[in-house]
């Protein structure tokens, strides 16, 4: 168990069509274990072997879980597997929000998942509704159903002003992944 | 020196009154040195004791560094010992970037340092200009100057849609510092 317990956990969202959403979850997680609290961060449909891995290995109380497979979903065709995968991961996501064991969960992607009909909005409504109090559960990716933000009780909207890879830019390792 | 350098750094900016800007910038740098990047934190005018501090302890490769007070800056009557603190902070920073050592140098709420008037744009931008070309520059702080944004390469906007403090949530340890 942490070392100490948040009086109320809340609920945040982070979507829109700009960088920094993954990011501020894993910045948010990095203070958190800074205070002594235990995060668990679980990855919808990320395609590449990302540098969080590797870093959060070395920290303690912060684990990194990740569903599916190294290939890109496509949204218009998503795979069996897809639905598979997305599945897998709320199922986990529950049980480790249920358990209470850990005090920042973060539900990487999963705006996206809902967004491709992966998973039922109705499930991670439920999930929101019967966290434990003290769990803060965190929300990414850009589309999140208006339900999703409904639901939220802090809700950033990163927009992307300018992007370097609209300039031709490739994603960079250490940076983007 | 770190395992590899990136071929090009750029300069991002995480501006607006959402939150994340800070939390983005420090899961880049814990993504970066997942990848044997080396990180370097310098933070402008934060009040608090944070908890990234504590965390980033446990970490190789990831420096934080605070300069001025506890008390927060009154932007409308900043003292003399907050111009001072704000221009060591850029001081350094200019330090730090020109020695090429750090792979990623985040300068954090530094566009509110720009805001207030305690340090001067030119000194930022022809910052922005000299670097090192591997070095990645993040930008963070409400109300960046249009002269920075135009500067920049990667601009997100965190916009705030829900806050809890509006609902008079205080400030809570291990999410807000």
């Amino acid at each position: 168990m942490s070392k100490y317990r948040l009086e109320k956990g809340v609920v945040h969202v982070y979507t829109g069509n700009g960088k920094g959403k993954t990011t501020a979850a894993l910045g948010l997680g990095l203070r958190a274990i800074g205070h002594g609290l235990k995060v668990y961060m679980i990855q919808f449909m990320k395609g590449f072997n990302y540098g969080e891995h590797k870093a959060v290995e070395l920290l303690p109380n912060f684990k990194i879980v990740k569903f599916g497979g190294q290939e890109l979903v496509n949204p218009s065709n998503p795979t069996e597997e897809d639905v598979r995968a997305a599945r897998e991961a709320l199922d986990h996501a529950r049980e480790v929000v249920m358990s209470g064991e850990y005090d920042v969960v973060i539900l990487d992607e999963i705006n996206v998942a809902l967004d491709f009909k992966l998973i039922d909005v109705q499930d991670v409504l439920e999930l929101i509704k019967n966290k434990p109090k003290h769990v803060e559960l965190i929300l990414t990716g850009r589309y999140a159903p208006s339900e999703v933000i409904k639901a939220a009780d802090l809700v950033t909207f990163m927009r992307e002003i300018k992007h370097p890879y609209r300039q031709g830019l490739p994603a960079r390792k250490g940076i983007d992944y």
